[in-house]
Order: structure tokens, then C-alpha cells, then sequence
């Protein structure tokens, strides 16, 4: 079986127009911090009409062959995690097969997985256990998540974003999957869901979403740490991983969530914690599990107990998180973009713990060892390759009126056939892929901007309209 | 690594409300035997409003838990594939998961797969690698492939059809995976898609896609072919399996594309058929590809030449389908159900290879060998179990006016709320779970005929909506 099977690569790509959390909040009449502090979001990427879950899939897997010159032939696998409907039948990995036609590559296995924001987290396992399998006929596999996450006006409409995150999957990777290490815990639930088939925006319970998040954590937790146990033959703390990274739908709940772990271990063994730190849990040992989800005392006590930890295994997670949005199944791999690009290769030898959760609801638990390996599978390189802080800088900031229109517009687009897009391509960066018609036959044309001048001749780099060919 | 990994026992639900093609096609004022001959269809089932892809699958899994005796904490890995879409962002595998829930079983890993008809071969795929990778626990898997198949009016109404299939993975089994075996075609077309998202109905170039989906079977018969080569030694011909199973839209493909396989060992090797055949395929020898695919007397020629092979190696697997229409994700596995349902022990020690299409589009060609196992999972066992002559013969035939005026109904709960069903249940068989209920906030309420009256109180082992616990 092949060994150290894991992540050989990645990149992400998210939208460079966006909008700061605290204009939108000002122009929303939210109380001051609401969606800043109370949130913890900083700013939000947004698709204009020129981009999509398609579009930005495009991008983000040709810059990786590219950037780590991988030939499209070397792909035996490609699968895509996502949320985002453009098509209830035909996926968005036969969108990505054009790449590959190209150059005579359709042996390609793989298509996509559903379920909210954990359909990234679904095509990632399946790809590693394809390496692992006896199916493996020794090239890369290669898992896309791709979402645009959007909302109707109201309190969850600071809470979207939009990305593409490509991972390259093989084995002597530099992240490598402790696949014995993983719990899940899955269960039917309407949190956050799509049932509204015309409608982009999805119906949400937030308060119900945020508690099945956290009781699927400590679920998750208890499983993880049970096959801990069974594997090393000792208990596990939050002491034996460096980095804890989890799904963020919002900042805030990424900090509850790292104190309830730090909670789980107090209840299973007080003396994990220091003396100071288990004094001010003691008060809430006799909660019942319902009861201590709707503590605001515990929750502030373990807040204030874990900041210190918080501050070194999750902080350095949280750049791309609070600076994009929500990008559903992407989250969780931006965050762990965000680690990669904060620690570079220091995190060699590191084990990391990754929490994913979809609404409806799946989640898993699951841990990573990082490795030393060589260029350009090395995690330097991945930080290069990345560019986090280069496609941070280049964005161009909306003003809430022209962000609000845009959603406008949108609402109008989703579903809808006959369009032709903007010829106006400035905003987007050379090798961006953008959508430039969906035709009476809701068929879909792309191009490629492929130079700097704003205005790109619609045809020019387009992808031609399959003839299953 | 697990050894002989595959299905170890499988079950099939389809609804018990049909209609006749023959009637379907005078009440359509088709010319006579457009439906019967000219798509090869005896029979179609449909789902009337009690019944959904949710319904189908609750059942099936039930089933086949109970037939088998499987603890339902025995699961460790549950995956739907479909391409019939409730909700955008919450997977049919959420609504199973009641099921394992009630026995305290939440730690199920899986979501649902994607593409049009090829999400369950994906599905079983992924499941078929858990099990020989690192991260199998040792549980079974589970795999759920569930449709309804509905056209608007027109041409393709009449390949419409319905039905759930569950398949238990795992090693030592008595179907297990030639994985080596393994061919796939994957690319971008427009043959078949759901653009229009508030309708259930596709959009679909009839034409089109039985073009794409030739070509799709050349080139991954192509690919099995040369890795048949690498792993045996030697040439892949017809005579190297004992049946073909092919996804069945309806027949008469099923049939043009047997001889289509034939026509490629004619062309690899003329002298890997006997001297008449070989004389009737010789004038088709220099058509291109293309122009071999719209070729009619080529057609006519191919399936005369491969009628006696079709007889014996693929007629056996026809009768779901024929029966019941096209299943999407469940007709390969209906088909395959077929020949155990037909040819049971007998295929102990035979090779069966399979050809699964997805629209979009997704294919492959894979082989399975069969094997002589322990009850409860032995091919005589896993026939007598589904008990596919029964539920046939239980059926009720809905006269054409009825079967359209249940489409319309269908027509207009397809993605609304507020919808109560009706309370008769008679024509469900006990054990089968059904719709009562659509909420205001668009939340699905089923429950499970546990007797044969007529009128079931819509509370009877109604499944409680989750409440993420």
C-alpha cells in the first residue's frame, strides 16, 4: 500500500472583489462591531457576474498544473466537493474534464460530493483512499472544492465569501492523513439547507446551526479520541496536536468552538488543565450537555481559559477565513491555506487536527502529519505557489451600494438562460477564468483573460462547448 | 490489504405503481410498437405522491439491514449516489442516517456522489476503496443508488422509471472487484443536464446523448482493454467475460451497444470472430468513427451478428429494466440485479463486466468476479432476498390518464412546502416508508406502513424530523 499518502499541492483562488465587513455593517445600521467583532470577520469575497463556482474551478486547477508543472496527463482522479447548484445533474468535474481533453486525458476517474460545506472533506478521503486502493493505477488524483456562499439580506448576509481551493493527491506527500486518527458524526438535521430549488439563498436556523455545530464537535471529539486511545494506547489532549484548524462559517465560532475542546478535555480529565484553568470550568462540570451549548457563561469562562492556546494552535489558521468569507467547502482547507502560508516549512514534523462540518448534517474530525519533502511538493513551496498575501493585496474593495446591486443582479442570473456578460474583465487577474454567456440552452461558455488589458475579446482563449468529443 | 473486496449482499426497491408502454403508447397516438420495439420497454414504474428518492431509500436500506441481519452499528461508510435533487445542499444520506441513529450509530462516514446516472457507480467506487484503504474501521459499507426518472411530455416520457438499490460492501465477498479492471471516459457535454432548476424535468438531446454515450463506450472499452492487456498478457475479446451489463436508458440501447463492443473487436482483431461475421462487418471497416456511429446498415448489421452473444451473455440482464424503466444511478445495479435474479449460484466462478454512463459526462467499464460464498451472503441468497419475480408481479398498472395526472400533480410538488399527502397508503407494500407530510419551513416528514389496511394514521412509525441529536 502506498505510504504517506496525502496533500502534494495546493492553491486557492478567491474572487478580488470584495467588500470590508465594517462598511457593510455601517451601511446594514448594524450596531458597531456586530459583523467585526461579533462575527470576527474582517471582509468578505463576492462573484460579480463574471464568475462562478465553474469560472473559479477553471482557474484554480490550471494554475496548479501550471505552478507545479504537473502534465494534465499525470491526472488519474479529479474530484469536486460543492454546494453551489449550477446544474442538478451534470457535475462540476465534467466542467473541469476540458482542461484535461485537451491533451487526450479522459481517464479520469471521480465526480462530485454533496453535503453543504463537508463535500470537499468527502472528495479529499475518497481521493486518499483511491491512492491507497488497489483501484490506484499510480497517477495524482486531485480534489477541487469550489462554493459561492450567499444570502438573502438579513443577519446571515455578512456571513458569505467565494473560493476555489485545488489539492494534488498522492503519496510522500508533506501533509500526510493519520487515517487510523478520524471521527465522524452524522445525523439528520435542517440547520442550514436548500430546499427553495429557484433560489441561490439557502434557509437557515442560525442559532440551531451554531448549536449542531458544536454538538457534532464534541461527537466528533469523543470518537476521535476514543481511536486515539485504541491506536497510540494513551489518552489525547489538545496538548498532542500543534494546530487545530476548523470549518468557519464565522470567526466567532471558530473561537467557541477551540474552547469547547478545551472544555471536553476538562470534563473527561480535570487535571489536564492547569490549576487557574479548572477553577473556572469547575462551576460548569454538572451541566447537561443541552445546557452547556446555551451558557453564555461557559462559554465565556472557556473562551477567556483557552485564549492562550487559541492564540498559538488556532490563530494562525484564521487569515483567509476572516479576510474571504465563508466559502463552504473551501473553508476549511483556506484556513488550512492560512497555517501554511503564516508557518512555511516550521510546521514539518507538526501533527494538525482539522474539524469539518456540513449543515444537515456530516462532520469528521481528522488529523494530518506534516512532512519535509522535496520541491515542489515541499511546504515552502506550497506557500509560495499560494501567494496568499500577493492576491490579499491585489482586491479591489466595493462600496455596500455596489456590493448590494451585485447581489441584485445575481439573484436575477441564478438559473436564468440568454445572458451575456460584462466585456469589462479589468478587476480580474491575468489567468482568471469568467463566464462570458449562458445561451438559450442554459449551455455555458468560459474564457481565459489572458492579459492585463480590461477588455478581452469574448472569444479569446474560450473554451469551446463540449461535443463529447 | 482486504482481500476479494465487493458486494456482499444487495436489495431493490422500486414502486408498485406502473404503467404499460403498450398503453402508454396509444394513449401518446405513438405508432404501434414505438415504445415497445422501438425503445425495447415492456413496463414503467413511477412514484405517485407518497413516494420520493428519500422514500425508496429509506426502504431499501431497511430491507436490506433486516433481510440480511446487518446491525445497523455494523456500518461504518453509508453513500447515496442520485442525480434527483430535494435539496441543493442537504444529502439523502442526512435522511438515512435516522435509521442508524435510533441504534446510537452516528459515526458513518460518506455523502452523496453526483454526475446524472453514473453517482452510484461513484459511490460504489469510493466505497469498494474505504474498505481496502487505511482508514477502513473494519465495518461495512453501505451504498445507495435512488432515482425517479420523470420527462416532461413528449419523445422521452416513456424512459421514465424509479427505484432505490442498496449494496453491502465488503471484503470476502461474493461479488467481488477485478479493480485492475477498470476503464473510464470522462468529458464535457451537453447530451442530458437539469439546468432549470425550479423544474424536475432535464433537458435532453435524445439524439445526442446516445452519440456521446457510444463514443463514451468505445473509448472506456479502450481503456479496459489496454489494461486488460498489461494485467493478463493477453487481448480483452467478448469471450473473455459471461455477461454484459450496461446502463439501460431503455433497451434498445442496451442492445445497439453490445454490438457496438463486437464491432470493436472486429476492428482490433477481424479474426477474433467467426468467418460470417466477419464478412458482415467488413464493409464497415473504413467508416471514421464518427461517421460509424450515425451509420444505420452498420447498426442493423452489428446487432444481427451479435444477436446470439446478446442472448446469452446480456438478455439475462434486462428484465428490471425493461420493466421498470430507467432507474438513473440504480439501472446498471437493476440490471445486475437481473442476472442474479435469473442465472442465481450458476454465476459462481464468472466474470461480469459492467458499463456505467452518466450524462455530462461520466464513464466506465469495470469487471466483477463472482464467488461462491456463506449464507447470508451467497448469490442464491442475495436473490431469494430481493425476491425481484414478487415484487413485480405485486405491482398495480395505472391506466394512462391516471399516470398523467399523477405527473401533473407531481409537477407542482416538485420543490413546494406546505403539503400534506394523502392518507392511502394501499397500494404500498407493508415496510414501506412514505411521505406524509411537506412543512412551512420545507421540512420532509415520512413515515412507515406497518400494515396491510388501507389507511395508515400518518403517525404510525413516523420518523421524528432530527433535531441534530
Amino acid at each position: 500500500m502506498a505510504k504517506n499518502v496525502g496533500i502534494l499541492a495546493m492553491d486557492i483562488y478567491f474572487p478580488p472583489t470584495c467588500i470590508q465587513q465594517e462598511a457593510l455593517e455601517a451601511h446594514d445600521g448594524a450596531s458597531k462591531g456586530k459583523y467585526t467583532i461579533g462575527l470576527g470577520q474582517d471582509c468578505m469575497a463576492f462573484c460579480t457576474e463574471l464568475e462562478d463556482v465553474i469560472s473559479m474551478s477553471l482557474t484554480v486547477v490550471t494554475s496548479l498544473l501550471e505552478k507545479y508543472g504537473v502534465d494534465a496527463k499525470q491526472i488519474g482522479r479529479l474530484e469536486v466537493g460543492s454546494e453551489t447548484v449550477i446544474d442538478k445533474s451534470k457535475s462540476i468535474k465534467t466542467f473541469l474534464m476540458q482542461i484535461f481533453e485537451k491533451f487526450g486525458n479522459t481517464d479520469i476517474e471521480g465526480v462530485d460530493s454533496t453535503n453543504a460545506c463537508y463535500g470537499g472533506t468527502a472528495a479529499l478521503f475518497n481521493c486518499v483512499n483511491w491512492v491507497e486502493s488497489s483501484s490506484w493505477d499510480g497517477r495524482y488524483g486531485l480534489v477541487v472544492c469550489t462554493d459561492s456562499a450567499v444570502y438573502a439580506e438579513g443577519p446571515a448576509r455578512p456571513t458569505g465569501g467565494a473560493a476555489a481551493i485545488a489539492m494534488l493527491i498522492g503519496p510522500d506527500a508533506p501533509i500526510a492523513f493519520e487515517s487510523k486518527l478520524r471521527g465522524s458524526h452524522m445525523s439528520h438535521a435542517y440547520d442550514f439547507y436548500k430546499p427553495n430549488l429557484a433560489s441561490e439563498y439557502p434557509v437557515v436556523d442560525g442559532k440551531l446551526s451554531q448549536t449542531c455545530y458544536l454538538m457534532a464537535l464534541d461527537s466528533c471529539y469523543k470518537h476521535f479520541c476514543d481511536k486515539y486511545e485504541k491506536v497510540e494506547g494513551k489518552q489525547f489532549y489538545i496538548s498532542d496536536a500543534d494546530y487545530f484548524v476548523f470549518h468557519s462559517p464565522y470567526n466567532k465560532l471558530v473561537q467557541k468552538s477551540f474552547a469547547r475542546l478545551l472544555f471536553n478535555d476538562f470534563l473527561r480529565n480535570p487535571s489536564s488543565l492547569a490549576e487557574g484553568a479548572k477553577e473556572k470550568l469547575h462551576p460548569f462540570s454538572t451541566l447537561s450537555g443541552e445546557e452547556s451549548y446555551q451558557n453564555r457563561d461557559l462559554e465565556k469562562a472557556s473562551q477567556q481559559v483557552a485564549k492562550p492556546l487559541y492564540d498559538e494552535k488556532v490563530q494562525p489558521t484564521t487569515l483567509i477565513p476572516k479576510q474571504v468569507g465563508n466559502m463552504y467547502t473551501a473553508s476549511l482547507y483556506a484556513a488550512f491555506a492560512s497555517l501554511i502560508h503564516n508557518k512555511k516549512s516550521t510546521l514539518a514534523g507538526n501533527r494538525v487536527v482539522l474539524f469539518s462540518y456540513g449543515s444537515g448534517l456530516t462532520a469528521t474530525i481528522f488529523s494530518l502529519r506534516l512532512r519535509d519533502c522535496q520541491h515542489p511538493f515541499s511546504l515552502s513551496n506550497i506557500s509560495t505557489v499560494m501567494d496568499i498575501a500577493g492576491k490579499l493585496k491585489s482586491r479591489h474593495e466595493f462600496p455596500p451600494e455596489k456590493f448590494v446591486e451585485t447581489m441584485k443582479l445575481m439573484e436575477h442570473r441564478y438559473g436564468a438562460k440568454d445572458i451575456v456578460t460584462s466585456k469589462d474583465s479589468s478587476l480580474l487577474l491575468t489567468g482568471t477564468y469568467y463566464l462570458t454567456e449562458v445561451d438559450s440552452m442554459y449551455r455555458r461558455f468560459y474564457a481565459k483573460k489572458t492579459s492585463d488589458s480590461s477588455i478581452t475579446p469574448s472569444n479569446n482563449g474560450s473554451i469551446a462547448n463540449g461535443h463529447c468529443k
